[in-house]
């Protein structure tokens, strides 16, 4: 007799390796990790979060509204203020058409979006193609819905555009262009390369799916993931794919006000083709009928007082000052063999071991580490099972977001000995 | 080329019948809608949520740690004074075991558990038990899963246990048994009926299918949904299958903060058998990492201080004079040959039609009772879609949870013209 009876979804969906490395941080306790994804804990916006709750529970009125169910969409103000935030990140000559609350809901954190999206667009068997590497997080869904990947290379500036053509090209040969139903990319500060895409090669990449459709027979989505977008401290911001020509029935934004303002309120946000949206919606009411109204009142007016612009300015300080310190660590303690690029925003340093050296969870550099006390996220859990090439497996993500600056230069100079030890063994 | 390349989820996930009920209140300002399920809003809680968050976020440690994320099962204080609190209702000479925070988890509204488990066990094509008529926004899971459904008659007191025997056992003829997952019970205050199932009833359900689980090659669960156990404002209350015999892997309970506490914080939980748990639980880090950890930190301390009992209390009060009011207006406006049971607890009466008035969304009736600008829910949207029986059109869920005390009486006023008028025609 089964012993579960579960699905073949069920089935499909296995604890992700990162659960073994939290668990091993909780179990050491001197034990330093700059794996997690953690954010920032000494700023979150404690004293911000308790006055805008004071004026939202202030009321009868306001307090009722918040506590009172709201609709699958969100609140119809929220939705508005978020697409006021984003036209000014874009800029404002676009047309206000693109960020209309129609085109926009309120999601439990972008990750549900990105689940939302997965379930209403793929089929068991159905391919999606991702960055090389990518959000670990994303490849358990991918697991979960037994969609089928092919990773295509990212550069210093986003992904190899002439791969993407040649991977299209392929596919469209076998037949395989007719499962492909989207092409997913962290296009701001990308968990877990730190990468930002110049704008020309994420519109290129769009314009690539769209000559694609035909043979495929049907629309091929972009997902633009711009969770780390307000984490910038350093260089210019990029216009977001929402402006794209012909993006209006294709490209979906993921957006949040977790990373930026607090982990622990789990308010994002989704700009979605209408026709689409309308789809991700019922599905939504099924999942949870929507996202808390209290969180929602709670963000709508940290938005609308300016409490979130003022706390981002604090935050993206805090992270340079975090990024400034693990980069002198990493100048101080790293062999000069590893490479490495300077973050201008996010929470993650990509570091690229030399040839023979492998980082690996069953690595001899990742056990080192392990008595060492420090942990770092293995390379390899951030590329997706692709048949076409090997998994490579000689990066570390080393996250400066959760740690305490002490901890970040400590856990930096643990990790700068364990490679000194392994590269001159 | 096909429009929005969804996937069968995708296009098996309808609009659900009800919204088109809450757009046409929408857009009526004079309508009164008894249709809504939402809770009464001048008791919510609003100057103890304040109070409460001030406290959480009254220090730079507790502050943190809400705004910061937590676990997908949640926050360990919250799942054991979520277990104890359970175990008191239950009795305090259960074993404790059953309550363990091991077995529990925080879902984001017990609805999210209705749909992970829904994911986890049920393929497209296999089978559910359910009260004839149920909760609606499960028939909306059911069908975006493809799930076929067979209803089993409610009586006053629980379901037709001859009803389930048979059926169980025309199953196993027919070889379907194979695909039969699971029985879907409301046993508190059932949404629609106001129905609650005695012990004896519930308890030899399980029994029941302990009997065909051979047959079936697999478990069959019995999942418990008691979203409406705290609002009990007449009677004693009936412990929860829990504490049946061998339920411990059998028995998936369903459990919220939302309707007894605030809707707009949308805290529930599971008990779950510990295997399965484990399952549910990637699901969860799939679609979310877990609950909102600001809003779990508020619930664990409504707990904590005693906030939630000293509002339930208040609660209950409140409930019972709403439905005293409704029965009364009932009793004077309703024709006689409507009938009717005046509810114990939860946000439901439900009128059955004599017999050959119909209530459904196309009825005479319907649009009469729109004229007069009152909404119910047509009785057709509770019951499955099961091929073994037409489909029931002659009841009208009445609600008396959101609308105001005035509301209720002439709501009641109105539905009563408008039933005579009908009735005389």
């Amino acid at each position: 007799m089964s012993t579960l009876a579960l699905s073949q979804l069920g089935r499909r969906t296995t604890e992700p390796p990162v659960s073994w490395l939290m668990s091993t941080a909780l179990a050491r306790p001197n034990l330093i990790s700059l794996a997690a994804g953690f954010t920032d804990s000494e700023s979150l916006p404690v004293d911000e979060a308790r006055e805008l709750l004071l004026e939202v529970l202030g009321s009868a009125k306001t307090g009722r509204a918040a506590l009172q169910y709201g609709t699958t969409a969100g609140d119809a103000g929220l939705r508005r203020l978020t697409g006021e935030h984003l036209h000014r990140q874009d800029g404002a000559s676009r047309p206000a058409a693109l960020y209309s609350p129609e085109r926009l809901f309120i999601s439990s954190g972008s990750q549900q979006l990105l689940y939302l999206l997965s379930e209403c667009l793929c089929e068991p068997g159905d391919l999606v193609l991702l960055e090389d590497p990518t959000y670990f997080v994303y490849l358990g869904i991918v697991q979960s819905h037994g969609l089928a990947c092919r990773g295509i290379p990212l550069a210093v500036d986003g992904i190899d555009l002439a791969h993407l053509e040649r991977t299209l090209e392929s596919l469209k040969r076998s037949g395989a262009l007719r499962r492909l139903k989207l092409l997913y990319l962290v296009t701001y500060f990308q968990n877990p390369t730190g990468v930002s895409a110049v704008w020309e090669k994420k519109a290129t990449a769009l314009e690539l799916l769209r000559r694609y459709e035909k043979a495929a027979g049907h629309p091929i989505y972009l997902l633009e993931d711009a969770a780390y977008r307000e984490l910038r401290f350093a260089g210019d911001d990029v216009p977001s794919l929402l402006i794209a020509r012909r993006a209006a029935d294709r490209v979906i934004y993921a957006g949040t006000f977790s990373k930026p303002f607090a982990t622990g309120v789990r308010v994002g946000y989704g700009v979605v083709p209408e026709a689409l949206l309308r789809v991700v919606l019922r599905l939504k009411a099924n999942h949870d009928f929507g996202t808390s109204n209290l969180l929602q009142q709670l963000m709508k007016r940290a938005l609308a007082t300016g409490a979130y612009d003022r706390h981002l300015r604090v935050l993206r300080e805090r992270y340079a000052r975090k990024a400034a310190v693990m980069v002198r660590a990493i100048r101080q303690h790293f062999p000069a063999r590893v490479e490495w690029d300077e973050p201008r925003g996010g929470l993650y340093v990509w570091a690229r071991l030399p040839n023979h050296l492998k980082s690996g969870m069953k690595s001899r550099l990742f056990r080192a580490a392990l008595r060492h006390d420090v942990l770092y996220v293995p390379g390899e859990l951030c590329y997706a099972p692709d048949p076409t090439r090997p998994k490579p497996n000689q990066e570390m993500r080393i996250s400066f977001g959760g740690a305490s600056v002490p901890d970040i230069r400590t856990g930096i100079a643990r990790l700068g000995a364990t490679l000194r030890e392994l590269l001159a063994a």
